[in-house]
C-alpha cells in the first residue's frame, strides 16, 4: 500500500468533515449555546489533521491500486468518525467512546444512538448528527462511484468492496459526470422531502434534519419519540415514500433521467424490493388488525408500512414500539433486517440483489439435479450471472454469517441475552438502528458495556463497507507494496 | 418416475418395519402389557401394505434413475413413519398426529418427543422408540450407500441427495460389500456401548435402548430425566465417547479397518469436528466453572462435554437443563445445532464439511481480491474442491436458510415466541431433539399445535434427507417419465 497516496485522500476527508461542521457552528453561535466552542475546536483539529496528513501525502496521487483503494475506503470512515466525534465529547455531553459510537452510527447511516434525552440537546449538535448521516449516505453513493476514481482509482475493482451493489453497472464511461448527477438526485430528494415536510407543518429545522436522515436511510431524529412525535398521517406517509425511494438503486434514477422507463420498470431487484415490502406490510397489517391493535384500516396500514419500510431500507425511524407487537411481526422484522435494501442505494443489509442471486442459483441447482446433463445458467435481468459474481455473493454471505455469529457470541459473553445480542449485532451489521428486546425501538445503546460499543462500531463499519474492505484492513497482505 | 419401481422398494420397507416390530411384540407378550395387540395389528398392517405395494410393483426392478431414487428416498421415510406410528396410536397412548411426530422423530434420529411421562410407558413401546432410531441411523448410512444401488440405482447421482456428506468418497467399487462392512461397524459400535454401559451397572434393556439412541445420534431415552438418571460419571463418559464416535464419518472407520491410519488422522473434517467440540466445551467449562455452577473440575468438564457432544452430534441426550445456563453457552448451543456432525455419520445439521467448504471458498475469494490475476482453487484434504461441490454446498445453505426462515415464520404466526420457534425449527431441521425456552431440554413437544407438529415432522424429514430429496418430491418434474 502506498501510504502517501492514502494519506493524501484522508487529508481531504478531514477537510470535508471540518467544513461540514461550519453550519452547526453557525447555528450554535446563533442560538448562543455552549456547543459553539466545541465545534470551533473540532474544526481546528480537523484542519490540523489535514495539514499533518497532507504533509506526509504525495502531491499528485496519480495511480491508486486495489490496496490503496481498500485503505482509503476503510480508513476514511474511521478518521471521519474519530474527528466527527469531537463535538459531542468536547461539549461535555458524553464520553469519547459514546461520541465515537454515535458518529460512526451517523456516518454509516445506522442511526443507533447513545443519547437518552434528545430534545434537550443543542440544535447545533442535532444538526451535526443529521449531517453525519447525510454525508455518510452521499459518501456511500458518490465517493465510491466518482470521487475515488477521480482521485486515481482506475478500473472497476473498487466496486467490489465499496459500491453497495453486487455489480456496478457501467452507467457511463465518464464517472465524474455520473457522480455529479447522482449527487444531484441525492440533493433533490433531500430538498423535496424537506419541502413536503415543511408544508405539512414541520419546522424547517426538523424537516431538514429528518430529510437528511431519511435520504441517507440513517434514522437519527431530533425528537425523543422519533417520528411518533409527528402525529399527522400526512407527514408519516411522506416519510414512508421518501424512505422507500432511498432504498432504490440510485443508478435506476439515472435511468429515469435518461428516460429509460422500460429499463427502470423491468429491473428485477426493484420488483422484488417492492414485492417484499408490500407483502411483509400486508401480512403484518392482517395480523395487527386482527389483534385489534390500531384504529381502522388506514391507521394499521400506515403503521405497518412505516415500520416495514423503515426496517427494510435500514432507516430505523419509529412510530410505534414494535417490541410489543406479536412474535410473528417481530420475526418478520428480523428477516427484513437481514435482507436490507437494494444494492446501489443508501440502505444497508445483505441487499435484495444478493438474495436474488442466491435464489436463482438454488433454482438452477435443483433443476440440475433432475437434468444432470442439461446446461443451464442462473440469470438476472435477462443476463447470465457471471461465475465471479456468484462466488463473491456466496463469500459475502459466509463472511456476514461469520461476523454475525462471532459478534453475537462475544456480546452474549457479556451476559446480554441472546435475542438482544442477536438483534443488536444484526441491526449494526445491517445499519438499521433499533433491534429488539433491550435494544428495541424505544430503548437506546447507552447501557452497553464500552467494549460492546466498540464492537458494534466495528460491525456498523464492516456492514456499511460491504465487509470485504474492512476485513482486508486486517490482512498483512494489504499493506505490502 | 416409474411408480412401479418405487412401489417395489417401498413394499420392502414396509416388510422391514414390520419385522422390526417383532422384538417389541415379544417383549410386550413377555411383560404381558396391553401394547402387545397394538404391535400385532401393526405388523399385520405392514404385511398388508407390503402386499398392496408389491402387487403394484414390478417384479424385477432393474433400472432406477434419479427420479426413482428421489421417490424412494423421500417416501420410504414417510411410509416407515406412517406405519411405525401405528403401535403408539393403537395402544391408545396418543393421537395419530403425535404418534406420527414421535415416529418421524425416531426414524430421522431427531429425538424430539411428545411423551411427557416416559418411565410409565410399556417396555415394548420404549424398545420400539429406540429401534426406530437405530433403523433410521442405519438407513441413512447403509441404505443410501448400498441397498439402493443394489436395487438398481446406478452411478453416484443418488449421493447428492441421500448420503449425509457432501461428496461420497468412492470407497470401493463393490458397494454391496461396503454396505455390509459399514453395517458391521454400526452393529459393533452398538454392541460395544451396550457392553460398556451394562458393566457400569445399567440394566441390559436400558443399556441396549440407550446404545441404539447413541449410535444413531437419536436421543430417545427410557428415562424421564434422560441420561441425568444415570448419575455415575463412568456411564456419562461412556455415552460421551460413543456419541462422539457416532458423529464421525463412517467411511473413516472403513479406513481404519483397512489400516489406513495416516488417511484417518489426516482427514480435515475429523480435525475440525474434534477442534470445534473441544474448544466449545472448554469455553463453556470456563464460563460455567467461573459462575460456580458445578462441583469441581471433572464435574464441570463432564457436563459441558456431554452437552457439547450431545448437541454437536445432534443426539440430544440431556444431563442438565442448559436452558438455565448463561446466555453465552446457550448461544454456543445454537451455533453447534447449525453446524452438526460430520458428513457420512448418523448425525444431522449442515455438517462440518460443508462449513469447511464455505470457509475455504471465502479464503480464496479474499485472496483473489488482493491478487486479481492469480489463479487459486479452494482445497480440502489436499484435493481441489470441484466447482459442482461448491455450488451444491451453497445451494444447500440457501435452501436450509429458506426452510428455516419460513418454518420459523409460520411457527411464530401461531403465537409462539421467537426464541422457542427459532430453536424448535432448528432442532428439527438439524435432527437434534431439544431446543431452548419452551422447547428446552426438560420440556417436550406435546404442547405444540397439531399443525406445527406436522410442520416440524416435515422439517425433521427434510433435514435428515439433506433437503434436496424432499424438495424434489414437491416438484412436478420429478414425477415425469
Amino acid at each position: 500500500m502506498k501510504i502517501k497516496t492514502v494519506s493524501k485522500v484522508l487529508s481531504l476527508i478531514c477537510l470535508v468533515v471540518s467544513f461540514a461542521m461550519i453550519p452547526p457552528l453557525c447555528l450554535a453561535l446563533y442560538d448562543r449555546t455552549t456547543d459553539a466552542s466545541a465545534f470551533a475546536i473540532s474544526i481546528l483539529a480537523g484542519i490540523f489533521m489535514h495539514i499533518i496528513l497532507s504533509w506526509n501525502g504525495r502531491k499528485n496521487s496519480i495511480s491508486m491500486g486495489i490496496r490503496e483503494g481498500v485503505g482509503v475506503t476503510g480508513f476514511s470512515w474511521i478518521i471521519a468518525s474519530a474527528l466527527g466525534a469531537l463535538p459531542y465529547w468536547l461539549a461535555g455531553l458524553v464520553s469519547y467512546t459514546d461520541a465515537f459510537f454515535e458518529t460512526m452510527s451517523g456516518f454509516t447511516t445506522t442511526g443507533a444512538t447513545i443519547f437518552t434525552e434528545i430534545e434537550s440537546l443543542p440544535r447545533g449538535i442535532l444538526l451535526w448528527r443529521s449531517l453525519t448521516h447525510w454525508m455518510g449516505g452521499m459518501g456511500i453513493i458518490v465517493l465510491s462511484l466518482a470521487v475515488l476514481p477521480f482521485l486515481g482509482v482506475s478500473g472497476m475493482e473498487m466496486y467490489k468492496a465499496e459500491v453497495p451493489g453486487v455489480t456496478a453497472e457501467k452507467i457511463t464511461p465518464r464517472l465524474h459526470q455520473t457522480a455529479i448527477r447522482l449527487w444531484g438526485v441525492y440533493v433533490a430528494l433531500t430538498l423535496a422531502e424537506t419541502f413536503f415536510l415543511f408544508i405539512g407543518g414541520v419546522s424547517l429545522f426538523d424537516a431538514f434534519a429528518h430529510s437528511c436522515s431519511t435520504i441517507a436511510t440513517g434514522g437519527f431524529s431530533t425528537k425523543n419519540n422519533s417520528v411518533a412525535y409527528f402525529t399527522s398521517p400526512y407527514i408519516q406517509w411522506v416519510i414512508i415514500i421518501f424512505m422507500f425511494a432511498s432504498g432504490v438503486n440510485f443508478s435506476l434514477y439515472f435511468m429515469l433521467l435518461q428516460k429509460r422507463f422500460r429499463d427502470f420498470f423491468k429491473d428485477e431487484e426493484l420488483k422484488y424490493y417492492a414485492l417484499i415490502t408490500v407483502s411483509a406490510a400486508f401480512a403484518m397489517s392482517i395480523a395487527l388488525y386482527g389483534a385489534g391493535m390500531f384504529r381502522g384500516i388506514e391507521d394499521t396500514l400506515r403503521r405497518t408500512f412505516f415500520h416495514v419500510v423503515s426496517v427494510m431500507t435500514t432507516t430505523g425511524f419509529i412510530v410505534e414500539d414494535y417490541n410489543l407487537w406479536p412474535e410473528f411481526t417481530k420475526f418478520i422484522f428480523v428477516i427484513l433486517m437481514f435482507i436490507g435494501a437494494s444494492g446501489g442505494s443508501t440502505g444497508g443489509g445483505c441487499k435484495v440483489s444478493r438474495f436474488l442471486i442466491l435464489g436463482r442459483q438454488l433454482k438452477t441447482e435443483v433443476w440440475r439435479l433432475l437434468h444432470p446433463r442439461a446446461v443451464i445458467t442462473a440469470r438476472m435481468n435477462g443476463q447470465p450471472i457471471p461465475r465471479g459474481t456468484l462466488e463473491s455473493s456466496t463469500a459475502f454471505f459466509t463472511l456476514y454469517m461469520w461476523l454475525f455469529t462471532i459478534s453475537t457470541l462475544i456480546t452474549t459473553a457479556f451476559g446480554i441475552d441472546v435475542l438482544t445480542a442477536f438483534t443488536g449485532v444484526l441491526t449494526c451489521l445491517s445499519n438499521v438502528g433499533p433491534g429488539l428486546n433491550a435494544l428495541g425501538p424505544v430503548e437506546n445503546f447507552a447501557w452497553l458495556p464500552s467494549f460492546i460499543k466498540w464492537l458494534f462500531s466495528f460491525c456498523m463499519l464492516a456492514g456499511r463497507l460491504e465487509l470485504f474492505a474492512v476485513i482486508l484492513l486486517f490482512m498483512p497482505g494489504t499493506y505490502r507494496k
